[in-house]
C-alpha cells in the first residue's frame, strides 16, 4: 500500500497530497474545491470532535445551532466584517429550477430570484448577533455561551484537502458578556482550551500568540492563535480565538440592562478551530511510510494480525487473539483484528503502517508455541517480542501507547525548538528563511508598512507575537526602526 | 414561564408553536424557513444523535462527509431523481460579492457567475454515488456502509418549526452492495433501527410500512417508511428507509467484478431520519403545562428545587442536594440543581414542567428536619413524599425514570390504537376523518387515481401499507374495485 508513496525529503507537497488519498483520509469531489472526508479520514476528525465537544461544555459552553444562510445586508452592518469576509462567498440567488425548454435537463427557473441574495456562511458572527439582538435584555441572560458545529463556505482559487478547501467543516464559538474583563478571560480560556487540546490530543506543540493588525479577523479587537510547526519548516496556524470588543454588538444593536441599572452593548469573543486539524495532525507527525497518529486520537489504536498458512492455524490464533482483545477492550483500547484471507500479513504491516495504527501485534504459529507476541511501534518503528508468561500485555500496552503518545509530542517539541531561530540582521533573516525554515524570531517596528514589505520580499509573515514574548528593545529587522520585543516570522500555510 | 401556554384543545397549531419557542427549543431566523436551535432544543437533538450514531455504527456504518453543493447536470441523471428533486432547491449562481459601486453595501460582482450553477444539496445521492464509483470496484470493496450527518435545503413555501424548515438537520445513509437481497435487507434492517429507537427512546409507538407508488423516494424501488400518531389525530412520518434497486448504480455507472468474474452494477439503499423527529417527540408526548421528554432523551432528567427564605436555609439545602447529586450521578443520571434567588420556586416549578425535565424534587427546610424529599413526576403530574430513611433514593429515581419512559410510551400507545380505526364504506372513512382523525385502515384498488382522488376529496393521504398487514379480499372504499388488503390513510404532517 504505501509503495511508491513519495519521500517527504523529495516534494513534501506531493508527499502530503499522496498520503491523504491513500491513507484513505479525504479526496477532491467533483465539485471544485470541495472534499469529501472518506470514513477513515472522518473518524479520526470525529475523535477530535469528541474531545473538543468535552472540552467545551467543560468551560460551561452549550451547542445550538444558526442557519446556513446569511442575508447579503447582513454582511454589511461591520464595517471591517464587510471588508474580510464579503469578497469570494458562494452566492444563492435562486430557489427554483425547472425543466430545460429543450427537454434536456434542468436550469434555473429566471421567475424564482431571490428578492435578496442569500451568502453561504463564511463564518456566523452576524446571523449569530442578529439574534442574540432578543436574547440578551438583561445582565441575568449573561454570559451566553454558545457553540455551533457546522460546514462553512469560502471560495478558494487554490485549494489542497484540508489545508484550504472551499467547503470546510469547524466549530464556531459566539460569547456575549458583561464586561470587557470578563470577554477578555473567555477569549484567552478558549485559546489555552485550543492550546491544551493539541498539545495533549495532537501531540502538537504549539507557540500562543497574538496576530498582528494586518492579520487579525475582520471585526475582531484582537485576534490570538495557536500556531504550529509543520515538517518542511512551514508554520500552520492551528485555532483562533477572537476578542471582539463591542463590535458587533453595536453593529447589531445588542444592549442589556446592568446590575446598575444602565443600558450598554455587551462585549463578545468568538473562536474556531476546523478540519485544517486534520492537515497539521498530518503534516506535523508523518513520515515516509506513511500517517503518523498519536494513540489519543487514533481510531483503532492496535491491530493484531495473524500470521498463517493454513486454516487451522488461524483459528488457534484467533482464539489468542479473542483473549488479547477482550483484555484491552476492558482497558478502553480500541483494536481490531484483522484477519482477512485476501491479502498477506506484510501487505497488511503496510497498510496499517500507512494508516497510522499506534501499535501492531503479530501472532504466529510459533509465537502460540512460545506463548509470545511481537510488538511493532508506529512512532519509531522498532519491534519487539513480548513474553507472555513474563509480562502483563494489556497494561504494557497501555504503558506503551502513553509512551508512544508522549513520543511524538516530545520528537514534535524539539523539531520546532530546533526550528526557531533568532535573527539579528536582514541578511541571517533572508538566509534562515531560505536555508533553514521554520520560525524566525526578530524584531519588527510595529508597523503594517514594514510588515506587508517583508511579506513582499520573503513571502514570510509575522505569525503572532508570542504571549510569552520577553521585553527586549532592538531594531527592526527591516527599517531600523526601534522595537519593543521580537515577533515570530514564518512561511505558513 | 408556561402561563398562558394555549390549550391544545383549543388550538393545537398555535400550542405547538409557543411551545417550541417558549420551551427554547427553537425559533424562526431572519432568513425565511431556515430555523435556529437553541441550546435546550439542540441538547434534545444532540441526545437522539448520539444514540442514533450508537445503533448506526453497531449495525456496521461509519460516518463520512460528502460535498453540501451538488453540480446542477448531476440532479438529471437519475430520472425520476430529478422530477423529485430538482424543483424547489437554493441555487448558487455566483461566487463573489463586490462593494456597491454607489458606496452602499456589497452587491453580487456580475463577472463571477460559476459555469455551472451548484445546487445546495436537498439530499445526497447523486454526489456520492458519483464518488462510489471511483470507491467501488470489486465485490471486495462491499458492502459500503456509509453514514453522514449534514444539513440539506429544500426551499418551502410554508415551513414550521422542525417539521418542515428550508434547512434541516439530518442523517443520511448510504449503503452499496452486491445482491438485490443484501441492498433489501439491509433496507429493512434500517427501518427497524428507526423503529426501535423511535419507540425505545422517543417513546412512540411507530407502523412500520412501506409507501404507496406515488408517495414514494424519487428514484426508490421502494420507500419504507415508520409513521407516528401525533395527539391532534395527524400522522407524522418520522423516517424513511429506501431500497434504490440500481437506478443510481446506473445513473452513475457503479459497477463491480462479481465473485464469478462478471461485472455488474451494484445495488443501493439510502435511509434518514431529521430534526423532524423534535417535532414528533413534542407533539407525541407533551401537555398543556408544557414539553414531556421520555427519561432517555431528556438533557435534565432530575431538577432539585430548593425552597428557602434565609440564606442559612440555603446553605443546609445545598448540603444535601450535593449529596443526592452525587449519588445520581453515580448512577449515570443528569441533575442539575437550581439555586437561583433570582426566582421563586413556584416560578421553577413552572419553568420545568415547560421544559419537561421528567422528575422534580422539592427540598425545604421542614424536609431537612423530616429527612424527606418531595418527588414530582412531570408525566402524569404526581408528587409524593420520599421517606430518605426507608428508602433508597437514587434507586427509587432510576426505577421511576424508568417507569416515567415505559408509561409516557403505554400512554402514547394506547392512544395510537385508539386513533386507528376501520373504515368499510366511504361514508364512515368521511366520518371518521372529520370526526375522530387518526389513522383509518380501509381497503384501496392499488391505483394511483383512487389514491389521488381520495387525497383531494378528503386531504387524507395514504401513509403505508403495514408490513403486518393480513392480506383480505375487499372493497375499494372509493370505487369499490377489488382490494387484497386494507392499507392506512390519514391527514398528515
Ligand atoms: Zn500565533
Ligand atoms: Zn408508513
Amino acid at each position: 500500500m504505501s509503495k511508491g508513496l513519495p519521500k517527504r525529503s523529495e516534494d513534501y507537497s506531493l508527499w502530503y497530497n499522496e498520503l491523504v488519498k491513500r491513507a484513505d483520509l479525504a479526496e477532491n469531489s467533483a465539485v471544485r474545491g470541495c472534499m469529501v472526508i472518506k470514513p477513515y479520514g472522518f473518524s479520526i476528525w470525529e475523535k477530535m470532535q469528541a474531545e473538543l465537544d468535552r472540552m467545551f461544555k467543560k468551560t460551561g459552553h452549550s451547542n445550538a445551532y444558526f442557519p446556513l444562510f446569511i442575508p447579503k445586508s447582513y454582511l454589511s452592518k461591520e464595517a471591517s466584517h464587510v471588508e474580510g469576509f464579503a469578497k469570494e462567498c458562494a452566492v444563492v440567488t435562486h430557489y427554483r429550477l425547472k425543466s430545460d425548454p429543450s427537454g434536456k435537463g434542468v436550469i434555473v427557473d429566471p421567475e424564482a430570484a431571490l428578492e435578496e441574495e442569500l451568502i453561504v456562511r463564511p463564518t456566523s458572527e452576524t446571523v449569530i448577533w442578529s439574534t442574540y439582538k432578543n436574547w440578551i435584555q438583561s445582565y441575568r441572560d449573561l454570559p451566553l455561551l454558545i457553540n455551533q458545529w457546522a460546514n462553512v463556505v469560502r471560495w478558494e482559487m487554490r485549494t489542497r484537502l484540508f489545508l484550504r478547501t472551499s467547503e470546510f467543516l469547524w466549530q464556531e464559538g459566539h460569547t456575549a458578556h458583561e464586561t470587557k474583563k470578563e470577554a477578555e478571560e473567555e477569549t484567552i480560556r478558549m485559546l489555552n482550551v485550543y492550546a491544551e487540546f493539541a498539545e495533549n490530543f495532537m501531540a502538537l506543540p504549539v507557540i500562543k500568540g497574538i496576530k498582528s493588525e494586518s492579520e487579525k479577523f475582520a471585526g475582531a479587537e484582537a485576534t490570538y492563535c495557536i500556531e504550529g510547526m509543520m515538517q518542511d519548516g512551514k508554520a500552520l496556524q492551528a485555532g483562533t480565538s477572537h476578542f471582539l470588543g463591542q463590535n458587533f454588538a453595536k453593529a447589531f444593536d445588542v444592549k442589556f440592562a446592568t446590575r446598575e441599572g444602565g443600558l450598554e452593548h455587551v462585549w463578545g469573543t468568538s473562536w474556531g478551530v476546523s478540519t485544517r486539524l486534520m492537515g497539521a495532525l498530518i503534516m506535523a507527525h508523518s513520515d515516509d511510510q506513511g500517517l503518523v497518529l498519536p494513540p489519543k486520537l487514533a481510531p483503532i489504536q492496535v491491530v493484531i494480525i495473524p500470521i498463517f498458512r493454513r486454516d487451522e492455524e488461524l483459528e488457534a490464533i484467533r482464539v489468542k487473539a479473542g483473549e488479547i482483545m477482550e483484555s484491552l477492550e476492558d482497558l478502553g483500547i480500541s483494536v481490531k483484528f484483522d484477519d482477512r484471507d485476501t491479502h498477506k500479513p506484510g501487505w497488511k504491516f503496510a497498510e496499517y503502517e500507512l494508516k497510522g495504527v499506534p501499535l501492531r501485534l503479530g501472532i504466529g504459529p510459533r509465537d502460540l508455541e512460545n506463548q509470545t507476541v511481537e510488538m511493532a511501534r508506529r512512532d519509531n518503528l522498532t519491534k519487539s517480542v513480548v513474553q507472555l508468561e513474563n509480562e502483563n500485555l494489556p497494561a504494557l500496552i497501555k504503558k506503551t501507547l502513553a509512551d508512544i503518545q508522549e513520543n511524538i509530542y516530545r520528537k514534535a517539541h524539539a523539531f520546532t525548538l530546533e526550528k526557531t531561530t533568532k535573527a539579528d540582521t536582514w541578511e541571517e533573516f533572508i538566509d534562515i528563511l531560505e536555508n533553514k525554515a521554520g520560525f524566525v524570531s526578530a524584531h519588527w517596528d510595529g508597523t503594517e508598512e514594514t510588515e506587508e514589505r517583508i511579506k513582499e520580499q520573503t513571502k514570510a509573515t509575522i505569525r503572532c507575537i508570542p504571549l510569552d514574548q520577553i521585553p527586549e528593545q532592538g531594531k527592526c529587522i527591516l527599517s531600523g526602526k526601534p522595537s519593543k520585543g521580537r515577533v515570530l516570522f514564518a512561511r505558513a500555510y
